[in-house]
């Protein structure tokens, strides 16, 4: 179990000549989430920190939203034919009270996997199991704008303004801590920041979504949900999955060295999310939100 | 329904000049696949060769082998609450007596999305569903190697050998034959190509599984399943799901531009897929079924 590596022969072609050698490969093996027992749903996953997967997979999912809420989380025994534990099955057990979903495929496809989408099909699934809406209209103390840049200039209080040059040095932050990366390249990378730029917690897996869900994971268990000062970065792109994610853990900002998809950018925008894509040297692309960031130049849409 | 692409506002930031314009950003909405009626799974893809997703999808999963099998595919009309038809509901009808799978979550989890992975959560699950073992032991028109590279010289035919230098050049193929991702940047590619390095097929989604779906599916509702001739290559890294589509298709050579994982190489090995990763400018690591290449220098193990 736990393996983040593992080594395999290669054949290794370089401009004719071939070699046969031990190559290093990021470790991917299958995770089985039960909820109470019952299979909900399996995700391929670099093993470690599978509970905070388990986890942030249902804080994502609106199931949980604080440690409170979870009885204990354990590997199950006997997974295998041969009655082995294969540290390859989690079982959450609810804390008495807890709402179980209904997920009976009948009722409600529950086929979230690396796909984060539970077969609610719409953006409406989202906004409703969402526990803590990004933007705090009621008390004041952050902007109620619509994500519009022109809104940065307004002089209302929000709770978070990263210079836009803190968000350039992210990337190579993100880069120096991961560390498997190097010896494999096969694998993405997410990391918590504080508005500063001070890396909080980095997370590296075979699967985008599942270190995004292990950070969340990670922090739901630490009791630190909703991340309302937290600035997730993730490696590649960002998909509709990753902003879900970020929402569903009350992050305000979503920086991708990427391009977002044009689902992610309608769920920022209609969230309040703050998402930034292409963050590449002192370039970036504010597709919502841009009033958390403080943009020297006046914006007009 | 159907747009590859879409536009939306924009605030871009270089080095601290900041602009407001329109910026064209790669679709993706969610794909709801029912079978018979009953919803299977959902899948977050770029709108286009939606049926081909549907069957090539149902492909991967063991559930059908060639058109045959498929009565009819359907967009769900009235599948909002306005009873609109959102173009993103498809329904897979099977041909009588094809089996339908159990799809009830209390026996078997089929948690399959962009995973791929139908909750049976091993290895197995694989070689069951597969229909057309990659090495055909019996009838001796292919070598029975284990996917040994000491196998490449025993003089077995083999139904496909590769010339490493083919290989070589299938990366700046498959570039140039990316529309969309020039345009946005956020588009996975895969496509399949002869032995001799002939472009077949095409196709980019935001999920990298999508696109190879889109192509399996194209090739089933053609007809030409099992895929015992092609070379699939793909835009970045060579997952376990990748490398278990490829063996459903009966496709026998998976190339990836970026890294594999444990799985995927263990998956190959044990099916006899050739899986080739690194794959950049004249070099290339060769997993497994390495007979399949044509490769100058003897390989010891």
């Amino acid at each position: 179990m736990g393996r983040v590596t593992e080594r395999r022969r290669v054949v290794r072609v370089r401009d004719g000549a071939v070699s046969v050698r031990p190559d290093t490969l990021v470790a991917e093996e299958p995770l089985e989430i039960r909820l109470n027992g019952k299979p909900l749903a399996v995700t391929m996953r670099t093993p470690g920190d599978d509970f905070a997967l388990a986890a942030g997979f249902l804080a994502s999912e609106g199931v949980i939203g604080s440690a409170r809420e979870v009885a204990n989380i354990v590997y199950c025994g006997g997974a295998d034919e041969r009655g082995r534990n294969t540290y390859n099955v989690v079982d959450v057990r609810l804390a008495p009270g807890v709402p179980v979903p209904d997920i009976s495929l009948e009722r409600n496809v529950y086929t979230t996997s690396s796909c984060g989408l539970c077969g609610k099909a719409s953006l409406d699934a989202v906004r409703t199991t969402a526990r803590w809406p990004l933007e705090d209209r009621g008390d004041g103390t952050e902007d109620a704008g619509d994500g519009g840049a022109a809104r940065a200039d307004t002089g209302t209080p929000v709770r978070i303004r990263m210079a836009p040059e803190v968000l350039a040095g992210l990337p190579d932050r993100l880069r120096a801590a991961q560390r498997v990366f190097d010896r494999t390249g096969g694998l993405h990378a997410a990391a918590l920041f504080t508005p500063e730029g001070e890396l909080l917690d980095v997370r590296e897996d075979v699967g985008r979504h599942n270190a995004v869900d292990k950070l969340v994971g990670l922090a739901l268990r630490r009791g630190e949900l909703p991340l309302r000062g937290g600035v997730l970065m993730v490696s590649g792109r960002a998909s509709f999955e990753l902003a879900q994610k970020a929402v569903m853990a009350g992050i305000p900002v979503l920086a991708a060295v990427s391009a977002p998809s044009s689902l992610a950018v309608d769920l920022a925008a209609e969230t309040g999310l703050t998402l930034v894509g292409f963050l590449r040297g002192t370039s970036m692309n504010v597709y919502a939100g841009a009033h958390r960031l403080a943009l020297h130049t006046a914006v007009r849409a």
